[in-house]
């Protein structure tokens, strides 16, 4: 890989990175799309990396099926798919890691320590592996593409980070590899995540601008679905994940819920500077 | 820089880098002639790093002797002399460091907390600035450029990493920007570290392989020098800093001393393997 990104870039040519867990859906070739755009290589990484699961997490059950995946990727006219094994990435006395130390430990952070060292270090290897000038990385997995975009500029990566808009299901449900644990009872139920999401752009976009009043009704929202178990709901800073008392940047609604067994994140971002 | 390092590479020229924090000796030069027969192009890099001092430590005292540097690098055929300030490395906003697990709380580490993290995540840096084929660090220092190594191993950086022998003076005291802290009766004092090294590795090349017998006999050598205060004194595996309890490998011996207030470090590799 790194001799193939050696010779592409001595030939002259721009490489973009689309960093996957595979299990590839219409959310990840949106983000494959934006990469097609942008550079005249784009790779595709499938790699289900142990060291951003917790232990009880769903790192075994996690969905791996490459062939399928193969197919989607050959008919979106990806030039390399990069699938090391977890031995090729982690060797047995492997023990660096990449810690963010503000963005890391909120969110999805406090229900899954080491989550984001974890995403950063494989992310920080598949950057010195491929040698993009681009990665480009999804708006469902807020947190994820903001610890990166941090990490590239503390660390002086010359990569420029992209993300592409959340895909969605017609219900409202973001696409997720984790959908697929889903019954059909859940998969209804699942639809409320958006419409809370939704629920607090309108109280918003009314003008309310305290975040308390705002988190009382969605949670109150969220209460009617029984078959849903907030883990978080959260109303944020979007740039940096600070806690706001008033409303008045760029916000971020962002939630975990459990449908069942499941756990699903989902998130909005609003700007209402000078609004 | 990562301009120049850019249209280096386009032009096909291959980058040495040689980072250090001014103040530069005999050892450092010895470093850069190693760059220099090995790349078409050597840059060094000055900067006193302030994320691998600790509280209390010598980070306002440093030597910064930047004139008497350039004359010195532009006499050695430097082709490049990088020097960031503080400010332009680490940003208001920085939070991210590099954590190398098993390598770091040794040795230096124990009293040093966070150094490592501080060397390896300013390293990292000043690779992903400078984005050199070879790095070269000096042997003086045995723990980080070991640390170092298991970074670029593990981060998959493509960087080729040398290592140069420590530069003593005819007394043996190792050079270190860090003695011009010492008056004439310290320096003379300070002479005894190297000497225990070499007692040490007498006694190996005679036979002995228990680590305590060889590490009491150290000790009672350095007792008689009154002036010397003993930090650590250390015999390892000089390949992870595992403790060994017999001699049979490649063995490190590593002391830190302080002479009045200033702290020394050195150490000497012995390869005992088959012998």
């Amino acid at each position: 890989m790194q001799k193939f990104s050696r010779a592409a870039r001595a030939a002259g040519k721009t490489i973009a990175l689309v960093p996957t867990m595979g299990n590839l859906h219409a959310g990840h070739l949106s983000l494959i799309k934006i990469a097609k755009n942008k550079c005249d290589l784009v790779v595709v990484s499938v790699f289900v990396n142990p060291a951003q699961f917790g232990p009880g997490e769903d790192y075994k059950k996690y969905p791996r099926t490459l062939p399928a995946d193969f197919k989607l990727l050959r008919a979106s006219g990806v030039d390399i798919v990069f699938c090391p094994s977890a031995r090729q990435m982690y060797s047995e006395s492997f023990q660096t890691s990449v810690n963010i130390r503000c963005l890391s430990p909120r969110l999805c952070g406090i229900y899954r320590p080491g989550h984001f060292a974890g995403v950063a270090t494989v992310v920080l290897k598949l950057f010195n592996i491929v040698n993009p000038h681009v990665a480009v990385f999804g708006e469902k997995d807020y947190q994820q593409q903001l610890v990166i975009k941090k990490m590239v500029e503390d660390l002086n990566y010359d990569i420029k980070i992209l993300t592409g808009k959340t895909i969605r299901e017609e219900g409202g449900l973001a696409l997720s590899s984790r959908n697929r644990y889903l019954n059909r009872e859940e998969k209804k139920a699942a639809a409320t995540i958006f419409q809370t999401l939704q629920l607090g752009a309108r109280l918003i976009k009314r003008g309310e601008r305290r975040p308390g009043v705002v988190l009382q009704a969605l949670r109150s929202f969220l209460r009617k679905q029984s078959r849903l178990k907030v883990q978080y709901l959260e109303i944020l800073n979007a740039d940096d994940l600070t806690v706001i008392t008033k409303l008045c940047t760029r916000v971020l609604i962002a939630l975990a819920v459990f449908v069942g067994k499941t756990r699903l994140i989902d998130n909005i971002v609003l700007d209402i500077r000078g609004g």
